[in-house]
């Protein structure tokens, strides 16, 4: 198997007669085209026949597409890979419920094991959606979910869950010191940054301001700057979260004025929901996840924070939060969200609000910037990572195609995604993924997961009269 | 062909082994149920074991379903399937250019065969997102229509877009007068009613209130009510409706006081969008379309409908409104814009909101009860119609189940969907469509509309940089 690999890795794959959607700098759309990747990386891309007529004969592998559309691979920057078996243990709850009576339950009880297969079973749906890299939004157990970024083939910004204070925390987390959080996120970056073929890296969390300290704030960015890293961070997710911000740290307006002044905002900060600000956040980027935010939070003003220049990329946040950790699903939501939102600024929505091609940069250019990776992905161009992914436009979701770029963001379906690169190597093929067996892991999943629920006193109130 | 069919309709077929939520009146769930159908008909229904000992020995076919989910056939209350073959040519533009300049243009140039393909092609869609029964929202060639849906092996609520003033349509439109537009119905009415073994019905249209005439609304309220059928009518869609309508009826409020008024609001009403109202409106059924309403209207108070005692159905609207035509999207997309819509009444949002089960009665009980049909459908009880949809909960997409009824309305995608019956029929099996060729299909209805819209003239721009 891993000389299997080192030989694919070594070869020269020709893709041809495929419709390409570079998102590059000049938005070229190749109606015919072709693509060579060699190793890790994209050797050339252009017309169909002219990749033929000159890499043909170097090519070891020659593949036609019968057009098929290719995508840089996509880029989900806010997911709870941890919280992937906890799907369904906190729908139409409120949020103290959500959070005091299930999520923390749930994640103070996982074990390595848990966080592994969590992160698989995770893995899973997002290769199917198309995605080649995401943003752990902050979990339990970093080497858990390592070791399974490594066995899918994924790329990701891992991050642990980090918290050194607030009420109602469970026992083992409460016990933690700021010291204890930064030490651990300073093994974690030294123990797994850059490995797995440089497709991890390790970021520094913060679960959200209101379990922080201003020293482990403070030190965060430190640590961060210092290992040149990201931050990732729940930013402004309910006026609650400002109004308490603003009485304790005696600040305007909340959470992103108070960052702001103890100079926590800059360029290296992903900012997730941002759901409640009213300022510009300079260099910092925002990941909005519109399911979730539909759901627990409120309406990011996305249109604005585009219009201001900031980055905005998208998420889907974790299972329990939306609960269809597809991307795919969310380039649709963030263009009808935000087209609706408009009613309440201006009396009727907006249908040309958030637009097919802004939505595609989001997931991709922007994405990538977002990780701090834009020198490597998010767009299909000479030099770049070859992380791409296959669609399948020609099934009852999709024709008539008479607008790809549209088609692609507001009628594509998990099911229209066939195969997926990472680094050169495929990790989904004709919808089989390649590195694991999908069948075990959802049978292991099942059943760590009801382990786990017993393990932390959830039980479920039944709907309906189940007999 | 029809032989083997007929002997299917006379076979007694056994399904055990699976999760049944019947939506009955006691909202009863099987955890290990078993059903019989007989003909088109449910004969049978309980606990699998009690099932199999009781009719193992009439069974002509058992079905060992291994722990697949059955659900009422899932019931969506506004389709356009004639515009199916419109897909993705008015996205991201203003409603005027939506509606004069591409969705009039493309519908006055439809050919009878035009509509033929295309509700075939909206109907695979259909049966794929679960779909037994749709309320066409009014199109082009009923006959068209009729010929497909009896082809498909579905169900339906058939109308023709019927309007007879109105600035801007096309000529071939604005010559029909009001004799016109009630005599094709009537003729419709009369051609195909309960044909296709009782499964087509023949409703009335009204496009809108700003292409009727006093005359229309009165002859379709009194021939709809002489022939004991439907209407479906797009009701209060923007606010621009309700202002020329309170100017010009001297009303206070709009369409839903003028209807009113003119008794007009009957128990037979289906009342699309609604979402620009604020009275109740009795007995009619309101047909709330998440994605379309979030793109193109605004925000429908369907909390305040509910509350109020309305039916409430879903539906996905026409292809260039939406654009996935997914009654399964459109249960999760109900779910989180009414949780979210919240925020603007209350400063958050409201995850308790529209539960799953409120959400699961719309596209089931509430749907059949909009398309004036729940003696027969919208719930698994002994003697109503075998329209059932067979879920597979055990892939990637819903995995960890531990809540089934949240499960189906916030995970399930149409990846789930593997067979559908109707009227004691498989129309869809393992993911097969049996009644037409898929791919054909595809093919021609691809054809088709590129032709259509060389006709009618329309021209989309380019997005992005194609070369």
């Amino acid at each position: 198997m891993e000389k299997e690999k080192e030989k694919e890795m070594g070869c020269v794959t020709l893709m041809h007669g495929c419709v390409i959607i570079t998102m590059d700098g000049e938005q070229r759309v190749f109606k015919e085209g072709g693509i060579v990747i060699e190793k890790d990386q994209i050797k050339a891309i252009g017309h169909s026949q002219q990749i033929l007529s000159d890499f043909s004969h170097v090519a070891d592998q020659l593949i036609d597409l019968n057009g098929h559309i290719l995508l840089p691979g996509l880029i989900n920057t806010h997911v709870h890979s941890s919280q992937q078996l906890a799907r369904g243990i906190a729908d139409d709850v409120d949020l103290i419920t959500w959070l005091h009576h299930r999520i923390w339950p749930y994640e103070s009880n996982m074990t390595e094991q848990d966080s592994y297969l969590s992160t698989l079973l995770c893995g899973i749906e997002l290769i199917h959606s198309g995605v080649t890299c995401f943003a752990e939004a902050g979990g339990q157990h970093v080497s858990g979910m390592a070791t399974a970024v490594q066995l899918l083939g994924l790329r990701a910004c891992l991050a642990q869950s980090t918290m050194d204070s607030g009420h109602g925390l469970p026992s083992s987390w409460s016990a933690l010191t700021t010291h204890d959080c930064i030490q651990s996120q300073k093994d974690n970056y030294h123990k797994y940054n850059n490995t797995a073929q440089g497709r991890i890296r390790i970021w520094f969390g913060i679960r959200q301001i209101i379990n922080s300290t201003h020293h482990l704030l403070l030190q965060t960015r430190d640590a961060a700057a210092q290992l040149k890293t990201g931050i990732h961070m729940h930013v402004a997710e309910i006026p609650y979260e400002n109004q308490l911000v603003a009485d304790v740290h005696k600040v305007n307006h909340g959470t992103v004025t108070y960052l702001d002044k103890i100079e926590f905002l800059q360029n290296n900060l992903l900012a997730a929901h941002s759901v409640w600000v009213d300022d510009n956040e300079a260099g910092v980027k925002v990941s909005h996840c519109p399911a979730a935010a539909m759901r627990m939070l409120g309406f990011a003003p996305v249109k604005e924070m585009l219009e201001a220049g900031i980055c905005v990329s998208l998420g889907t946040d974790g299972a329990p939060s939306n609960n269809r950790m597809s991307i795919v699903d969310e380039m649709y939501l963030a263009s009808l969200i935000n087209k609706g939102r408009e009613v309440y600024a201006n009396g009727t929505t907006d249908p040309t609000a958030l637009s097919a091609e802004t939505i595609l940069r989001m997931v991709t250019v922007n994405g990538a910037k977002s990780v701090l990776w834009d020198d490597e992905l998010g767009s299909l161009e000479v030099g770049k990572k070859a992380d791409i992914v296959v669609v399948n436009p020609s099934s009852w979701s999709m024709v008539p195609v008479h607008d790809c770029i549209s088609n692609i963001v507001y009628c594509m379906r998990t099911e229209n995604v066939v195969s997926v690169m990472c680094n050169g190597l495929w990790i989904m093929k004709n919808k089989k993924i390649i590195n694991v067996d999908e069948e075990e892991v959802i049978l292991k999943a099942k059943q760590a997961s009801s382990e786990l629920l017993k393990r932390a006193g959830i039980k479920l109130p039944t709907r309906m009269n189940v007999i």
